[in-house]
């Protein structure tokens, strides 16, 4: 059971398989965006590539074409105005079920073969895709071509290894031979088809276009399915260039691009009836509570795997590296203005201080502290809009201002503007800190997307434990973490953690960061909790996108 | 990673990770009631031990006892007046959670074990469980015993191989080094610890209370979930027995009993609010399709896995073997009455007949010649005792009589009542034939459970094969069968059952039977289509019970 295109790249798949089992550090796709491996013209030639989109019709040549439409406004203030076909939704559903029977035919090998070979392609335009994620999201440039490509691209792959394993268990047949005794043995022979489930369709969000979309596409092509990619309104290039790439993959092998395609709808009722028609069996979706919980309550002749909103938080018992911490936790507040899902938005600190190898820190001294080094963290204006970026809506700079205003608690750091020389237009707010009582729940009890934190005040470290696993366990969460120097609280916040089903990161103090999820090691989301329902990458996140269909027979 | 009893069992486990990798014939526990393997005194000593239970409290020792409840109803006319406890249902709930934690603790390696442990005791008292199977579904003695006993184990096991195979994918801790260039690498230590996601609810069914609930409550047991069985208001016993063994070895461990718990409800609103309770995080329903579709729109805080009702269907083109193909059609048709899940209700035969090597057979020959199939076969009143049972609901007995009074087709035969010497009081009941044309889409598209099947005239054979295609999708099927000397017909066969999604039987004409399913080589259900949202069993039937929750620190 192989394929040429397997074969191609079986280093690679070894690779993600090996690391699938150990999930220590490993990486298929270089995250530098370095001359030396992707070329010396390599950012230019993605710089022009990208440029060349603005302003014009994105061809596609997708089926049921009725319109072209755009409209996305970048961060940056860079004029897009590209224009994206618009595609009857059921002409789209009807070429992907006729496109997946080649698909099915093809074989789990061939299918597995073919999506390496796309990641491939994806990695080589890496530079073109991060200009349009940036563009599209705010997002500064180093994080655009990290998470935007190589990492996105390592996600992906981590869904294909996982899909690879689970199809490679399905035999192609089996010989079944039952003793009877003295009598002649049963014999038969079985058959197993592995069948994809129907039209996977995935939701793409604004902030993360293909990091957070890569693995459901994946997941639900690699298993047999055809997939229908929905972007977010205002993220639409770097999901336009991909389903280009993997369109241009399966003609040139013979398969038909129609199994993967782009569709662009103006109104959410195009979505919906998308996303509840008979067909699609799949639904991924990153983004609000709102549309989450309508796919969760209305597609019911779907899976969903849903990745919401959550209150990520952080509890501060005592630390033996003050400075590191606070230098940990301002890089993680201020990275992309607190514009991921990952983002901690509330900082659980005692009434009554805490314990540092810089002596005692009362509540208001960690404040003012956690203050200061984000001011000192983003005081080099190149620093702060490599790692700000702006802010990529209307929306989250109206939250910003209303944090500002202290009407969600004391201010104590206020959320500035910044100029972006390179950038006049660019919207850039360094991150709000805001302190409360832990009675305050209205305040940080929701998800307040973007650089909006709160420090709050807990009557102690197990009061701040249990209102962390409180928080997770009811609104939701993907990342939380704790400070101590002491075993027994780093037990009972695991302990809390496993009981609310979160990812938990212990004195972070260097360069890795609470928000961060490497491919292969970390998984995204346990899927436990409010927050996500599946996991960046589970077995379960695609055993159920097949159907195993046998046929038997007497030999 | 490993525990006594895993290595106690590792032969077991071991034959059942090869046998679902192959999917060969395999079985763990004898299907022969043989004194050689279960012991001189084994038939008489289960028998005593069924026989014991009637008319006393079955002593459970569960948490919060208010009463007690029984009033099972034997289709052989035993009377059996056992009462089984009645407990606070947040009771159950609220001691599964906390069983929970040293279950988990445990670790996958232990959960397996013990699991093996609990199968192997089971086995051991097969005589008993048989008894108290066939006694409450009117099963016959050789079914029960097997499909009661061994083969209910066999799929459990299944299911626990499963549920192993997955969780001895999550290592128990990483070592992640991110080089760093010229700099020190970033290195981190990760652990993952394995998490039930909460308390398994599994719902039995009145026909096979065994085999439809051990392979949903082994799956959500070995992946660390406590599990309340519900079961069918009139098949208790063999679930009572199945938790008293389970409770036992459960403490024997040093382990919560309270970890596996039985919910007898008087009332169909305790289950459906045991099955809507928050903490209740998957639900394994076997049964009718009304109260199924109330749990999937209404368990959302649940996954669900449900079999539900279907059109079982066969094709017939041609044959080269008429009288065996009659033979194994009248024997599928009168097991237990044709009270399965897997039996075939609505059979295509073309308008213009079929080709076999008999010679040409008309539509009205194929029936005549199917009746008499089934009234040769059931002639002999031992064998016609033996493997019709008795009618488990008088529900079936009504459908039965309706179907007989020509309400619903053509009677081609008729059934009629047989008295069986052995049990004077048991409701026995010989199939049903009707024929009724394409058409009459009313008669025979909806499940009608018991011995009762029709004779479909289509107008050739590719009508027949589309029909069955779109019955399985619209109306859901656990079997298809086909009968043909062509490979076209075949091939169009399969075509259709990867489109439906649903298993599919080529020329059965000797001693395998398209509604058994053999565990570990025959997927129960597909999971695609309406008949059954989920397999027993594949990866997708135990991935998504657990979570995988992880912590990470510096080194």
């Amino acid at each position: 059971m192989t394929h040429p295109l397997l074969e191609k790249h079986r280093t690679v798949l070894e690779g993600a398989l090996n690391a699938i089992a150990t999930r220590g550090y490993w990486s298929a796709y270089p995250e530098m965006p370095s001359p030396k491996i992707y070329g010396e013209t390599a950012l230019e030639d993605g710089k022009r590539a990208f440029e060349a989109h603005l302003g014009k019709q994105f061809e596609l040549g997708q089926p049921g074409l009725t319109g072209w439409h755009g409209g996305e406004t970048s961060p940056y203030g860079v004029a897009f105005d590209v224009r994206y076909p618009v595609c009857e939704p059921d002409a789209l559903i009807q070429a992907g079920l006729v496109a997946m029977k080649g698909w099915q035919a093809l074989g789990a090998a061939g299918r597995t073969g073919v999506c390496l070979e796309i990641l491939d392609r994806l990695n080589k335009q890496s530079f073109e895709i991060a200009h349009a994620v940036m563009m599209t999201t705010g997002q500064g440039w180093m994080m655009a071509f990290q998470a935007g490509a190589p990492h996105a691209q390592d996600r992906a792959l981590e869904s294909v290894a996982y899909a690879w394993r689970e199809q490679s268990f399905i035999p192609a047949e089996a010989h079944w031979e039952k003793p009877q005794g003295k009598n002649p043995a049963l014999v038969m022979k079985k058959r197993y088809q592995i069948v994809g489930r129907g039209v996977g369709l995935v939701i793409g969000c604004g902030t993360f276009p293909t990091w957070n979309t890569y693995p459901g596409l994946f997941a639900a092509l690699a298993t047999g399915n055809a997939v229908i990619i929905k972007p977010h309104s205002n993220a639409i290039l770097p999901a336009a260039i991909t389903v280009r790439i993997i369109r241009s993959v399966l003609a040139e092998n013979g398969l038909s691009p129609d199994l993967v395609t782009l569709c662009v709808a103006d109104k959410r009722s195009t979505t919906q009836a998308l996303a509840t028609h008979p067909a699609v069996k799949s639904v991924d979706f990153t983004g609000g509570n709102t549309f989450g919980q309508w796919l969760v309550d209305n597609c019911k002749q779907a899976q969903v795997y849903a990745e919401l909103a959550g209150v990520n938080n952080i509890v501060i018992d005592s630390t033996n590296a003050y400075k590191a911490m606070l230098g940990n936790l301002a890089f993680t507040l201020s990275l992309y203005s607190g514009q991921m899902c990952t983002t901690s938005q509330a900082i659980f600190v005692p009434a009554g201080g805490i314990d540092t190898d810089e002596g005692y820190k009362s509540y208001d001294e960690v404040c003012a502290d956690l203050s200061k080094a984000i001011e000192r963290f983003l005081s080099k204006p190149e620093v702060a809009h490599a790692v700000l970026g702006a802010i990529q809506s209307a929306d989250t700079a109206e939250r910003t201002d209303i944090a500002n205003s202290g009407a969600l608690g004391k201010v104590v750091l206020a959320s500035t503007k910044l100029e972006n020389p390179a950038f006049p237009k660019a919207l850039v707010r360094t991150p709000v800190l805001l302190t409360c009582d832990a009675a305050d729940e209205k305040a940080y009890m929701e998800e307040r997307f973007g650089p909006i934190s709160f420090i709050v005040k807990v009557a102690d470290t197990a009061a701040g434990i249990a209102l962390s696993e409180r928080i997770v366990a009811q609104h939701g969460a993907l990342t939380v973490g704790v400070y101590s120097t002491r075993q027994e609280v780093i037990d009972a916040m695991t302990e809390a953690s496993w009981n609310a089903k979160v990812a938990l990161s212990i004195n972070l103090t260097s360069g890795v960061y609470v928000n961060q999820s490497a491919a292969f090691s970390d998984y995204h989301g346990t899927g436990g909790n409010p927050a996500a329902n599946a996991s960046y990458t589970d077995s379960a996140f695609v055993a159920n996108r097949f159907r195993v269909v046998q046929r038997r027979y007497h030999v």
